[in-house]
């Protein structure tokens, strides 16, 4: 039988940051606990276990296993989805297609990843290696590189991008100041960021992400299931999922993501509603310049115009569309099998009013925008609660 | 919608063995293009590709994006799926699970795997951290040392294993003497495997598969695309998945695999078939005692009778219950992403009655048994073709 709808009906968060002292089954361990109660549901309830997690920064090979082992799962189906930093978005869509299907009634999606205990040169390494290997990474491009590219060319095409970048990480440090859950607990001003350290230029350090430990966990079930549970569902109105070329210099142009236009596209026209319908979106800033972007592809304004969103406050709780109310990336950290579940998680809260002092007031349609690697992979949901 | 019924509708593989000269992405070319042709389909037919690999094993992070691009599929949804050795079935799961939930209509299941640019050290290394961290692989244990105490706990329970282990190397090596794909395309007798150097006692070099590179594809569609398509549709019948302790210390018993248990027992049960009813099957045997034991987890005899089933040639070709006619993963090789989508391939080929000079007669009912681990995983499929 094949459910129409599937429902979020449980949602967990470890903290983000530096977690030395807990392995991944632990993190794990601590998201899912988080979410079951938030459901409701006990471990017999779940029918199966989605992984989201990036092999390579773990010493212990095939974590779902180690992890389904710990979470006293072990009998019930489990396997990993990676697809770079979109895995934990990626595992929400096979655990929403094993509900769709028929096969399974409830299932748990955890990201899991911890990063920390790798020397910051082994992980960039590894990441740079997220860009083609054969025609790119081995000519030593990093990930600040890459979007530094971008920013540049958005500066030639549209004009100095500088003040919009630094509008980016004061908005989303003023929220990750607000998130339990943040890496980052500060604000900062404009001066601080202007004045950072120089990454890649445009960029400086407070244009960009941090490596970090931490795990989320959502469960999702199908529609008579989920309404027959205590919280309210969120419902997954529609998805879209896309991809685009490994190598960077194949694509057309450096100011937009082609796999986010798409999926967006696919994930409006499923749940028959489109941009400004979005009352909150959380969206993938890994460095500011691609949360710049993401206004343009997930269609919140023009080409060339999110600049201007960014400077105008537009963005901002309180704004016409506000986006990233938990911090975002960058000032909760980017443990990366963990950011797309933890998109997903910020939006449950949002849509059901339990975001505390971060709430968007009255939010009923939200979105997640989780990109792989340097736009390889695009996952958008657009997520609904009934009136 | 929900199609009741996912056919299988193209196949492809590339020989394993080593593959200096190709990238893990040409291999997957490779494969993918034969069973397009094989489905007389082109690429703008498939409306996702579903990436079964192990990444560690690969400089380029992410594969999943490098083969997207190589494949000319840039564009489209992509994502990979890791369940260890047991991948490949794993990607076949979720490719299944799209189709049935009504997203897709046709997807590519590609299992892809470089494993010989590594030392055989490293290899060794990567392997043995499958095994749970914590508790054994810090302690020394390897994958031929894990499957040793099976074959020795075995013999403890049931009698001597040896001449067993003996005929399942000697029936898989003169089945993959006929497969162009084997690694080794050569037949041996019992004498050789008793004289090859010890690995760990009782296991002897004959009794253990090889570190491979190779490919294999296989194209799933919903029933209705797959009744319009010119090949014979395989039907998948039945599917189980199951989990297990990624430490070994806490089963039950060594000479069983519940994973397998309970992953048989779902895809029978879905199938409304059972073991009697299987006329070819391929099985998970990395080491000549995982056939033994997956005779008895498959119900094809009962337990402590899989060594007297080996030894008396039933499961040889021509036998009552013929397994692993392409060799397995002993003479096949077993490049451990591949594998999976490799026994789908074989049982595809077998139940069309085109496996050539290896054919089982008559085979309408096949079964493939994918091992992740040492049993954290199993994978088993029920395929059928119509009379």
């Amino acid at each position: 039988m094949n459910a129409d709808r599937v429902g979020i009906v449980g949602v967990g968060h470890t903290s983000f940051g530096r977690h030395a002292e807990s392995s991944v089954q632990e993190l794990a361990f601590d998201a899912l606990r988080v979410a079951l109660a938030d459901a409701g549901l006990t471990r017999d309830d779940l029918d199966a276990t989605v992984i989201a997690a990036v092999p390579e920064y773990h010493r212990q090979r095939s974590i779902a296993g180690v992890v389904q082992e710990y979470l006293g799962l072990a009998g019930r189906p489990t396997w990993l989805t990676e697809a770079a930093c979109a895995s934990g978005s990626a595992a929400v869509r096979t655990a929403w297609l094993a509900i769709r299907s028929g096969e399974h009634d409830v299932v748990a999606v955890i990201g899991c990843q911890k990063m920390t205990d790798l020397p910051t040169a082994d992980i960039l390494g590894l990441m740079g290696r997220v860009g083609d290997v054969q025609w790119e990474a081995g000519f030593g491009t990093t990930f600040p590189g890459y979007y530094a590219m971008f920013a540049q060319r958005y500066a030639h095409e549209y004009g100095d991008v500088r003040p919009s970048l630094t509008a980016v990480a004061v908005k989303n440090h003023e929220n990750g100041a607000l998130n339990p859950h943040a890496m980052f607990k500060k604000a900062v001003d404009a001066a601080k960021v202007e004045a950072s350290d120089e990454v890649a230029s445009p960029l400086r350090v407070f244009d960009c992400c941090a490596n970090a430990d931490g795990a989320a966990c959502v469960i999702l079930a199908r529609e008579d299931r989920a309404r027959a549970l205590p919280a309210r569902p969120v419902w997954i109105a529609g998805l879209g999922a896309a991809s685009d070329t490994m190598s960077v210099l194949t694509r057309e142009n450096l100011t937009s993501l082609p796999a986010a236009r798409r999926a967006a596209r696919e994930a409006y026209a499923m749940a028959g509603l489109g941009p400004t319908d979005v009352q909150v979106a959380e969206v993938h800033d890994c460095f500011t310049i691609a949360e710049i972007l993401a206004y343009e592809d997930l269609g919140f304004c023009e080409p060339g115009a999110g600049a201007r969103l960014a400077v105008d406050g537009a963005t901002r709780r309180g704004g016409r569309i506000p986006v990233n109310p938990d911090g975002g990336l960058k000032a909760k950290g980017h443990p990366i099998g963990a950011t797309g579940v933890s998109m997903t998680h910020e939006i449950v809260k949002q849509l059901r009013g339990e975001a505390g002092p971060r709430q968007v007031q009255g939010a009923r349609v939200g979105l997640t925008h989780n990109v792989g690697g340097i736009g390889q992979y695009c996952f958008v949901q657009v997520l609904m609660v009934e009136d």
